[in-house]
């Protein structure tokens, strides 16, 4: 079933704070199983409120509507439903009782703001606020349900969990599935050319795709005639996915990057020690943004000047003089330092030139190399990477992440 | 003059990712003195995107599309904004040419899925990407213009700073200024507190506020006949602003949080070395993300394990047996040891647990040690930080790095 929804507030219009109400929304009611069509935003203004409602009650079965419920005089949700309805606004007693109540509870004293909160479009169903003073209703519009929430994050979510899910849950569909594949080494592009003709080859099967540089994730979504069907639809095309993609797929659902990396160093039982320079501690962070990274890292070294790399990680003043600091023998001579001042089975070197300035034509901004020291040996690898300083860094971190990945893993080395 | 905004994707519409890009367009367009009436966000499916794009432009001068410029074939702007204005699509060989160069000058070989971003709507203006393959354009459609933006963030804003801001700006009112004022060190609603009744005592200013976590940015925002005048206005009400909120404001406009605190390291003619537990390279992450922490950042250790404390650092291992790594004797040792480890003349130092696990009823999650080990000797300060992993892990940098910005600037201590 079709479900839309309307944010209303200036404060969203004047891009004052980000719009999480409708993502927090959005997510709930596919998960429901419902299809959201569309999410609109509009200010404090009751003829754009009033017009968004009609418009969205014609185009979908439930319109969920937050905001604007408040006690000042910017709050007109409730008017703007009951024009849109052709009703009057009246004062619901029991609303003003539960008000009252609450208000009083907190050792406040009822005021005509507190009041005004009761006044609700005529024959609407109250959506009572475990959590606030102002009620939430439900109307009837044309052929669907128009249900208003509070703005407040904690008061919306909590009425929609307690009043309007059990009120709108069997009207969902249960027939879809998704899978999400999540991918690093290609650009969107080239992924979506390695999966050309499987939507085709898999009747009911979307693909669909999301970047978040440098990675991205491919959305396996199925529809059927029940759901077990899509589950089943879902899996296979996945597993068509994957067999394209090889190891470009790194894992799935809500696993992350340096989750897997973490995987795989505790599954070979080594502890990982870092060496950095252009990255500047983005490799640490990333690795240590996931809980339970003590159990695999040991420490490491954001060393930015020269002095820095000889004095903690003991690269040899010759090499720094002979080959320069971004060099391969630097990278190697970085992770060889660090596995040893830390008494680690690997590490992770990386040195390279972020820009924006620094570059020369020997040496351009965005080369960077990285480098593996392990058991076997160490490896070294290079690139110059197209882009701004975040980008080089954000790029240089995961492809050094991708070769520790690749070697605990014994995957091929790229 | 009236501007709208349409967000295209079904991740947006299935609640998977925040619409932060709507709401750095709302901000910018407000900036730049329009008047955004409604941002409508559809997902991936032609039908919607072309009633939606007919909509908008019949109610807003303006209207931005972001979104569906990509390779894939759930990208399909072009074609709706083509049906919409009832033109063919046709192939720009400009843009090819454009996206041929930046494909081959990134290594790559172009392919049908590059090829296919070069179709436009016929007619359309091109908007050229300076950060990737995508080609935007703009097309009329009645009264209206449609600039039609890549998804991709990053693209997206550079796209609108070069490409639409200077198309547009003449038809933006232009009796506005606003200030922004950043801080650091009191919460929202604390800040509101503090500047209760300016709007008051300064017709013609509204203030807003902005959180990014832990900083809360305060926008002072006027209105008058001519800009002049309101520049003035708003300039005596940020004047009253600043006043107010005395040395918790640390910078305006642009300024950020590490950049100013490089801007006094450099001041002082100090150099840096970090020493990081529990923020885990976070701390050596921000102040390198912004270039030129070369002229004062030396290097640091990332020191997880208590035995890399010791070798990176020289803490003695009595010190964390007697106190244990979490400890205000540690944090010390850790500064000092950086300090003296990379000859530097200022040193910071964190300890502490960012969770979820590991905290004790005598030392809980959340409680962070930091410190600045400086020529005046070693400033230690602790508090037990509430909420997540990442949240604790942000809240740590900051209060580091504002215990070094007041002691490099000879702010007081706090």
């Amino acid at each position: 079933m079709s479900a839309a929804i309307l944010t209303i507030g200036t404060e969203l219009t004047r891009g004052e704070i980000v719009n999480s109400n409708a993502t927090w929304l959005a997510a709930e009611l596919t998960e429901a199983g419902f299809t959201v069509t569309a999410i609109d935003t509009v200010a404090d203004d009751q003829p754009a409120v009033v017009a968004a409602i009609g418009r969205l009650a014609g185009v979908a079965r439930i319109v969920l509507v937050t905001g604007g419920l408040g006690p000042t005089t910017d709050d007109l949700t409730a008017a703007a439903v009951a024009r849109a309805a052709g009703v009057d606004v009246v004062r619901d007693e029991s609303s003003v009782l539960a008000i009252r109540r609450r208000v009083e509870s907190r050792g406040g004293t009822m005021n005509a703001g507190h009041e005004k909160q009761a006044d609700l479009p005529a024959g609407a169903d109250v959506l009572p606020n475990s959590d606030g003073t102002a009620p939430g209703f439900a109307v009837h519009l044309g052929g669907s349900t128009v249900l208003c929430l509070p703005g407040v994050p904690r008061e919306m979510k909590r009425m929609f969990l307690e009043q309007v899910l059990p009120r709108i849950r069997s009207h969902g569909e249960s027939n879809t599935h998704q899978i999400v594949l999540r991918t690093y080494g290609l650009g969107e592009s080239a992924v979506g050319l390695a999966l050309d003709g499987v939507e085709a080859a898999y009747p009911g099967v979307t693909l669909g795709y999301r970047v978040h540089f440098p990675e991205v994730d491919v959305k396996v979504h199925a529809r059927a005639a029940v759901q077990s069907k899509a589950r089943e639809l879902a899996l296979r095309a996945a597993g068509e996915v994957g067999l394209r993609l090889g190891d470009v797929v790194h894992g799935e659902g809500d696993d992350t990057f340096p989750g897997i990396v973490g995987r795989a160093l505790r599954g070979r039982g080594w502890r990982l020690a870092l060496a950095e320079s252009c990255t500047g501690g983005l490799l640490s962070h990333v690795l240590t943004s996931v809980a339970g990274a003590s159990e695999y890292l040991v420490g490491g070294a954001v060393t930015y000047a020269n002095s820095a790399k000889t004095r903690l990680l003991g690269v040899s003043e010759d090499t720094l003089r002979g080959h320069g600091a971004v060099s391969a023998e630097v990278a190697a001579e970085m992770a060889e330092g660090a596995r040893r001042v830390c008494e680690c089975d690997v590490a992770v070197g990386v040195t390279g030139i972020a820009g924006p300035t620094g570059g020369s034509d020997e040496k351009p901004v965005g080369l960077v190399f990285w480098s593996v020291a392990h058991p076997g040996g160490t490896v070294v690898r290079h690139r110059v990477f197209p882009g701004d300083r975040e980008t080089v860094q954000i790029a240089a971190t995961y492809a050094a992440l991708d070769l520790l990945r690749r070697i605990a893993s014994g995957l091929p080395e790229r």
